[in-house]
């Protein structure tokens, strides 16, 4: 059981001495996961040590530059590297049109199965589901359509206590155990109690990703309880008019989403370049919801 | 006068640590030109300390995803910078359809006029003009088209010996001079003599660019004498059967290039992700050519 969200880049539109274009790694139980591609991704996730192969799926929050312009490079270099694996990427619509006409004029094959899957979100719902995890997409706000994704992990079977189980009992019985029933005898009385022999595993961590949007209430009902939410906080209050003109948030706004839908804890990030660090971000965005850390390139957040 | 040859980025197409995709920044008396702009240019430019808005034009050698990718973001990033004044770019073809496509997807208008012009020379020839510089494209060979830049310093006028000007010399006589002319008399004398009154000013400075290529002769007649030869060597000779097979050249060809066109320095660059460092191409190429450097990250050639 392992949840990691990794910072591959923290920077908002231009570029910044130190913060690159938005990207994140989420490991879950061995299965590496990217949000969002933004410029120089590849040689982020090699830089922090991370593989470019392991990736089982991208989630693209919305078509603007800063969020999509590492796909060309990341699909090349994953062929180049003997990928044979099939790779999917979770879009707004634009994604796939773009990707072509890029392997149209240099030519490019890939050698594996890339499924570019582009929808358009008005309400939450599922759009991809592994063994490790369910991902449901819903919608910002950004001026062009853009979605937030939802990690929820899957519950896994109870744990059995080894050393309760008796020696005689048969396979069929420890797999309706560890699915959290009873087994019960030919008169159905209880032969062996699930609360007896098992133990509850730990539930399902989730994580939340809201880049970019400008302040959207309907957020608070996606992100109920999660574990952690990453909230773009691009600009602070003092250029909230800034905010409302490039449809982003401030630090106050995203800590007041955080605390409606009373989340473990908040990472802020995709700071405009103006600001040279996190600090008044920091203050402003504690003053609403305490819990507040910023999601600094390299910084992993385990959950 | 100055010419400074800035590395950008000095890896090829796999994503190494520590070293960028292709770009070089040229400055030229004031005047700053971009060769090739592989993905992450821009935070690297900004990084170095390098103003994007500056820059005057841009020259692409192929369309490999390693020398084009950074150009999507660079030109957004120029327009969200309040970016007014033209940007030239010379391109073989397929980069004026990629831009186009990126522009419609992502709903961007540029606020500054942006002229893409695409060649696909198969001889030497002058593709670009200004006051500081002419700019000549010559065919590499790298499976696509491909071409290499030579950037020729223009000339500038004699310099004139102030302390033996005599005092009522006419304007009209002072640029005579200047171009290079003996001013006479109405008997058709020598009234001032150029030789006497003026010095002669340095040479124009010269620098050719060639990335990537396979081992071509025909360069060599290109870039004769110039002060500095960028030549590729994405590997070492004991690799040579991926040399051929991917169109690149090695270290001793580069630096048989360099030799038989009595160049003056040769910079050796765009090495293989294979390659931990540099120190193996420099003792092979220098065996042919004993100026041989490395086009490292961040290093400076000053011509």
């Amino acid at each position: 059981m392992a949840f990691e969200v990794h910072i591959i880049g923290s920077g908002s539109a231009l570029p910044a001495k130190g913060r690159h274009h938005s990207a994140q790694l989420l490991k879950i139980n061995q299965s590496h996961y990217l949000v969002d591609c933004g410029e120089g991704t590849q040689f982020r996730l090699v830089t922090l040590g991370h593989s470019l192969l392991k990736i089982t799926a991208i989630f693209i929050s919305h078509l603007h530059g800063d969020h999509i312009l590492g796909l060309f490079g990341l699909v090349s270099s994953m062929d180049m590297m003997g990928r044979k694996k099939p790779l999917f990427i979770f879009s707004p619509p634009g994604v796939a049109e773009l990707l072509v006409s890029y392997f149209r004029v240099t030519n490019t094959v890939l050698g594996y199965e890339l499924t570019v899957k582009e929808m358009d979100v008005s309400e939450k719902r599922l759009v991809y589901e592994d063994a490790n995890v369910n991902v449901f997409a819903f919608p910002l706000k950004h001026g062009v359509s853009t979605q937030g994704y939802l990690f929820q992990e899957k519950a896994t079977p109870r744990n059995l206590i080894k050393a309760k189980l008796p020696p005689d009992i048969k396979i069929q019985e420890i797999v309706k155990l560890k699915a959290g029933e009873n087994v019960l005898d030919e008169n159905g009385k209880i032969k062996y109690s699930v609360e007896d022999l098992t133990h509850l595993p730990p539930a399902g961590k989730s994580y939340a990703y809201c880049s970019d949007t400008e302040y959207f209430e309907n957020v608070v009902a996606h992100v109920q309880h999660v574990d952690l939410l990453f909230h773009e906080t691009t600009y602070l209050e003092m250029h909230k008019e800034k905010a409302i003109k490039n449809n982003h948030s401030t630090a106050k706004e995203a800590a007041m989403i955080a605390r409606m839908a009373h989340v473990q804890k908040l990472a802020i990030g995709h700071l405009s370049s103006r600001y040279a660090d996190f600090d008044a971000h920091l203050e402003e965005a504690q003053k609403e919801f305490a819990n507040t850390e910023a999601a600094t390139e390299g910084k992993v957040f385990i959950l």
